[in-house]
């Protein structure tokens, strides 16, 4: 049974509890009416407790070494006595029975250290119910004492943008290919990129790396209109090189003492609030209108018809609509 | 007064009827009940009769020479024999009180033609009622005849994106700068091209064209990810030279029969017609939300408390939510 009595998941937040924060983030995770509401008066009170670590969205296709990077840069920061949480965004992971975090295996040193708290992608329904659920557990781990939060995706759907509006930072991961392509880019990620780490810079494939920098110095001075305030640096990495994510966390340092600077840190989370807010809002307008029996019977039909030009999609819409 | 006899709309339409297809654009523009039900009936009745243009999306931001391309194109089309509509998509017309397109001197040449129909942007409240307007006004074109549609952009809110998701090839017009860079990019547009043309590519410009070209060749080999049938090819032309718009075309029809002959046309169009149904429905679900007296009036609220952390954004749209 889980326990509810809301003022004891509180303070066990706001003491660092593990037992406790595990806890409250079933109460997030669960369907269950009566948990839901307890979650929700949780999270209202814990709210003025959170917003005080920086947050770095994390992307990069399989195969651009995610794990290793977070694992590597989690151990260091945590080395240094930050508290690291990593969580993670997967819309798939309901459907796959595990989680691309399920196994902490994966994270070996950085699961076993004191300072960190890995907590597999949440399932849901819905992208938006994920990312819902992700974002409050981040401000839990936030009120927990969490000064650090790593928010990795999968890049699954939309995934990417869900994450970039819930972060202070998102940073996007690649590689050099054999030849002196780039690998691991998504339509539309490099857009949301505010850095880009070019991963596996060592060894043979060092020259591979420079060249895939430049053209992509190239095409980000195109597509990202430089800012008095910042403009998407492009950076190589490597997880086999010690300290070899060091410039990473340094240029997500100084990309916080700007924004924090120039006023745009605070602008930022604001904007994401309300995004956030009206992101809720259109998810749960869109549940209501799945979910309505009549509508939801009709839906394969009526797309039948539109794809085969038997009725216009206004026409469609509006039949939809009718039904409300 | 509107005549309103359905049949007298649909048989003017399918004769090419000039003073009939604007009474019926009219119709379709009005907010009356009554002239929206009639605009209905006759969408319904004239869809079998359309789907038969080429329909070419055009955007730039201002000082790239849209106006000058699209009239060029438009009137080599029109001599060529094809008959040619120029529909717009401006999200402010109604606020600037005109239309990028209002004022028909800005393409002389091609307004005077007889093959050319040239209309202004629908007024509406909304993005997706400008551009839902848009649509219907390009089936009324195609039931009339037309086999060239161009709609134009100017670039406001996603009004790009809107436009895209009705045309079959989407152009990105741009100018090289005064020194090699490019000019007129707007985030995640590249992305939306099916091509690019970088125009003013004559005189002194040539040198810098040439570089922007390039650069820009390596930023969209980047960023989409060839495909077997098209990937997006980088062109130039001029306005100043004679048929300096004709390799922008030739792209045209080059896309339009590979695309014919792998099946992506009658796929593409297809998956347009679903997504638009969903974005209506997407669309009437947020209107209904918003004229709902209770919910407008704590809007501005709301949105203040949660951009000052005074309530969470998930608890807003939970009440938000709640008065529907």
């Amino acid at each position: 049974m889980i326990q509810t009595d809301p003022e004891l998941f509180i303070q066990g937040i706001l003491d660092g509890n593990r037992r406790i924060i595990a806890k409250t983030i079933t109460l997030i995770e669960s369907s269950l009416k009566e948990h839901q509401r307890n979650a929700f008066t949780v999270m209202d009170k814990i709210l003025p407790h959170t917003g005080k670590s920086i947050r770095l969205g994390i992307t990069g296709v399989p195969g651009v070494g995610k794990s290793t990077f977070i694992e590597n840069l989690g151990v260091s920061l945590a080395q240094k006595g930050h508290k690291v949480a990593v969580l993670a965004v997967d819309p798939t992971s309901q459907r796959s029975g595990g989680s691309i975090l399920g196994d902490k295996t994966r994270m070996e040193k950085l699961s076993a250290h004191e300072n960190a708290f890995i907590r597999p992608s949440p399932a849901g329904e819905t992208l938006g119910g994920v990312a819902a659920k992700t974002r409050e557990i981040m401000l839990i781990c936030e009120a927990a004492g969490f000064d650090v939060i790593l928010v990795e995706t999968v890049g699954v759907g939309q995934s990417e943008t869900s994450v970039a509006a819930m972060v202070d930072f998102f940073l996007v991961l690649m590689i050099a290919g054999a030849g002196d392509e780039l690998q691991g880019i998504k339509k539309g990620i490099l857009e949301l990129a505010d850095g880009i780490a070019i991963n596996k810079a060592d060894g043979d494939n060092l020259k591979a790396v420079e060249k895939a920098k430049g053209d992509l110095e190239i095409a980000m001075h195109l597509i990202c209109p430089e800012s008095p305030t910042w403009s998407t640096p492009v950076m190589t990495c490597s997880s086999v090189i010690d300290g070899g994510t060091n410039n990473i966390w340094e240029m997500v340092l100084d990309h916080n003492k700007k924004f924090k600077a120039s006023g745009e840190f605070k602008q930022r989370r604001k904007k994401q609030s309300l995004e956030w807010m009206w992101t809720l809002v259109e998810e749960g307008l869109k549940q209501r209108f799945k979910h309505n029996e009549k509508i939801n019977k009709e839906i394969p039909k009526i797309s039948q018809e539109v794809k085969n030009d038997k009725i216009s999609p206004s026409a469609a819409a509006e039949v939809l609509l009718s039904y409300l």
